[in-house]
Parts: C-alpha cells; structure tokens; sequence
C-alpha cells in the first residue's frame, strides 16, 4: 500500500494513455478509519499491524450490515484516491526491481480499488472494528462482503517473483 | 452471483435511496469470457464449475502483465453491471431468509464489484485462462492482483449465518 511513486513517474516506470472516458462509477459508502495520517505511518502491508481500525458505515446503508455480525471475516474494497491511474510498470521501492501493475497490490493501478482481508472484532451501530486494514486515516469505503474459507481461502497459493525475491 | 431479485423487488426487500451524485469512476479494462450467458445457467459459486473461462485484458494494459505469470492464484474484481443498487435488505432464492446486503455476496450492492479468487492456468499475449469464476459472458473486468496467501487466505474463517442455515 505504500508506493512512493504514486504521484510521479521513478526510473523504469512506464505510464499509458487511459481511455478517454469513464464506464461506471462508484459511491463512497463510508469512511476507514486508522492510526496512520501519511503514507510513511502506514504499515507495509496488513499482517504487521494488529491494530484495530473503524469502519464507519454513511448511515443511509445501516440495515445491510444485518447477519454480519455473524461473520468471523470480511472483504473490506476501499478507494485509493490519492493514486496515479495510467502506470502499467512500476518499481516498489522496497523491492527495487521493475514488475508489472497486475503483478502488485500497489495503490497505482487503472481502478484504484484496494482489497482487505479483515477480522472483524464487534459492530456498534455503523461502527466496524476490524483487524487487518493498513490504509490511511479517512480512506473512502466502497464494499464489505463476507469472506467465504470455502471460495476465498487458498493457503498454498504462490506470488512466484515474491518468492524468488525472498531467496 | 445469481439473486434473482436484482431488477425487482421480492417481498422482504428493503431498498433506500441512493445519494445525488457519485464520488468516483472506473474504466473498464477487459471483458471476462464465461460459457454464461444467461443468469440461469452460471453456477451458483465458482466451486460448483470447473469451466475454463478467459480473460480478456485491453490491449493497453498488456505490460501491466510482468510478472503475473509467476503467481499461481489471483483477485479479480469485475463489475456486476446488471444489478440494483439501492437494496439493503434482500431475499436470496435458494436460501429464503432476510439477509443485510454487506452478508452476501448477490450482485445487489452500492457498488456492485464482484470479487473472485480464479486459479491461473496460463497467459497468451493478453487472454488469461484461469478457473474459479462464475459470471456472465462479456462481464466487464476491472482488476487483477496476485493472491497473497500470507494476507488473503483465512481458512478457519466461518460466516455464522450461513453455517447456521445448513444445520
């Protein structure tokens, strides 16, 4: 989540023309809210914070969190607004080497759209506690779904590059 | 992904009004080719098929590809371009009971983004065929990430409601 680059082009990123036009648009159903106020607070990813973040739902959609609270894990998509759109490659930082936008969960990416697998701790009202988010304080919310281990679950996957670059 | 409901109202569905105005927008960046074409046939979840479907990513975003080969499992988010927006409360056919929108995964949401867990069997140019998806033929694609085992799968993960139903 934490691109340096997300507002200029670094050595070995490569931007493309978007299309001219939008196809569909989206609201922001609510906010996230988190410790971190700047890119460089935010953990690197999910699992090195347990810290408990608030998602806090626009009242208007109260009645759609009925049955969640039976759910031990959600999907949380969120909106990174603050992101380049057109750059097709890019070169995390932490990584130093030059992949491509599908290949990362960077926030620069055609739809800015972010995917988080949350422990949801309890709901008051349309207050979410979860566990799991590393986004900034005040990120525009888009999503909650319930997370399905039969569908969602798939331990043995592997990123290839990841793993080559851990050896 | 298959709520019948989603152009009507069935009773016990509760639908609000939605606000003025978006807040942001997507572009389309591919089509998902399926053996779908009407709702009546897609599967009712990605693990009742094990259909080999195509994604078609626009010819412009084919360097985001890098890398993408090498992982073994993906995110896909599309957009479930067919669905109401407004419904809060809503009545799955094959379950019968009242479930909060944010509980399920029916294309009936704010923002009807759809998210899959496919397995990837190959890439030719800019066409991925992958398995672990259940939509329409020519449903607009809207991302690709790589599947992180370490932050996306939870595999003791239980949705109570769901459980509960089948007891």
């Amino acid at each position: 989540m934490n691109n340096e680059s997300e507002f200029g082009i670094w050595p070995g990123e490569v931007a493309v023309e978007l299309p001219k036009e939008y196809d569909a648009s989206l609201y922001y159903i609510g906010r996230i809210r988190t410790p971190w106020t700047t890119r460089a607070d935010c953990p690197k990813n999910a699992r090195e914070s347990d810290a408990v973040c608030t998602i806090e739902l626009d009242e208007r959609f109260a009645p759609a969190l009925k049955d969640v609270e039976s759910c031990t894990h959600l999907v949380v998509l969120y909106w990174m607004d603050k992101s380049r759109r057109d750059i097709v490659l890019q070169v995390p930082r932490h990584y130093g080497r030059q992949r491509g936008t599908f290949a990362l969960r960077s926030p620069a990416r055609p739809n800015p759209i972010a995917m988080s697998i949350v422990r949801l701790l309890r709901i008051d009202g349309t207050k979410l506690s979860v566990v799991g988010l590393d986004c900034l304080d005040h990120t525009p919310l888009l999503d909650l779904k319930p997370y399905f281990a039969s569908t969602d679950s798939v331990p043995d996957a592997v990123v290839g590059w990841h793993v080559a670059g851990k050896g």
